[in-house]
């Protein structure tokens, strides 16, 4: 498998991507029997805050997109993680999500999770995991029941993220 | 990020791989409101699959060998999925795991998604989804609550799974 | 709240009812700090069982019913649970599902979790959790986006699961 | 089974109870192909609402109690939950928290979501689902890897509670 990505510290463009935040307060069941969140908790976060990007950026949901354009949503097709430090249950996690690349009919969100120190920032940089996903826009395929096929990247849509 | 992978397809030694089977039944709960799965469950599934591997090849539970070695599990540092097509409620899907290189303190765990179909077979060949795992042996880091540490590769683990 | 239940051990009707059997094999990730199963992870399950229940009686899945009669589920309305013994990792669970009563528009679900012992089997009954759900089978009520409203008992699929 | 509860509308004392009150965003991965939240979900929201509920009343986490008392938390017995009315992503739901009996070792925990209205606040009163909880303070069981036993209810703990 090919690696979709640069490296997660290099930005591409001169001018910094807009970054939103989404916060997550760790919960005991959140946490495995190590203590330690148990991973596949890290991707249900990360789906919220790769839809709140776009609620941020005024993009409606995509239950109303469905009527107006077709758009049901931005399923992944490619997720790389990597994963720095652990956390536990009564932290408290920012992650910061940008989108670092668009092309033709895919883009790629970043999204880092920064723990917040007891003073509730996140300055000093924890970083505890971070993630690069390829995702794309999708409409149903005609005649089928749970058959997706992508889209161009709606414009409208890209112009609300920029 | 560098990419920890060559393409998903390459087998680097002459002898193929142990492949375990984990068998995993879509429900509707599974799935989101566009009707297909949820991506995180995937990881849900995949992190079963990991551990299964062990277990049918003889290791002991987690919680048994923290108390002869120390050992409290195989946490995740990277993960690199690829998601093929989609599955929904109604599927029954296996999950074809082996791992692919062991390393001084991680290995690489591969696993791949196979739908079966109406005959209970997987010929055919309808892959959903694949990701390949790096994850290490650890152990508590003493002095912490949920610090853990990396361990070399225990090499009677590495000889039941080869 | 009233309660909607008579005790469990009883039943209502002369010739006892039909039971479905679910198995569940508890993995290490649907358990908590504490190395127990997270009880929310009983409901994910008892949800499999409730529709497994249907579909080994004949009904059809509910987007098939859904373009023939409108149906989309059945959907809880009220659920009482009693959490008897503990399960772990390791474990393999069968959810033992009836129905116990049939009412106007709705009906009662029973489901009983015993573990297997070492031999595979469920004898001696070692029963770690019940729930008496009840649950309404609905329709998307019209002119909303997520609004539903109960249906009749259909005739049809109460035969099929007498 | 026999009812733990009285109507869920009655208060037992003459000073009600102390309200915490928990925030959720329902997320587009909470729901399921109906479009409603997934119920176990509920149950996960309740399983941190409960925890939050100690936590502002200035009980210590679990794992600081492990170490002073043996105290590991607070397990459910039994649950009984009514679901009034559905929710879907994009709502954001209050849950108000109360204890509502202290018995000699157990108290049953009193748990209502209300969805917020478009200008932030619960006025109205919509009430999606309330759920009563009867919950143990408990130990580990000695010489068992996950057994657990109920101690009498904490003066401490409950001090802090009232």
């Amino acid at each position: 498998m090919h690696s979709n990505f640069h490296t997660m510290t290099e930005n591409s463009a001169s001018s910094a991507p807009r970054v939103v935040i989404y916060n997550v307060r760790v919960e005991f069941g959140d946490c495995d029997p190590a203590r330690i969140v148990w991973f596949p908790n890290f991707f249900r976060w990360i789906d919220a805050a790769s839809r709140h990007y776009f609620t941020q950026c005024g993009v409606p949901p995509w239950h109303e997109t469905e009527k107006t354009s077709g758009l049901i949503g931005t399923p992944l097709v490619d997720t790389h993680a990597r994963f720095v430090k652990t956390a536990s249950y009564g932290d408290t996690l920012e992650i910061h999500t940008s989108i670092m690349e668009w092309r033709d009919k895919s883009f790629v969100q970043r999204h880092r999770f920064m723990r917040q120190n007891s003073e509730g920032g996140t300055g000093g940089a924890d970083l505890i995991m971070e993630c690069d996903e390829v995702r794309i826009f999708c409409v149903r395929r005609e005649g089928t029941a749970t058959g997706i096929r992508a889209i161009p990247i709606p414009a409208d849509i890209r112009a609300l993220c920029e």
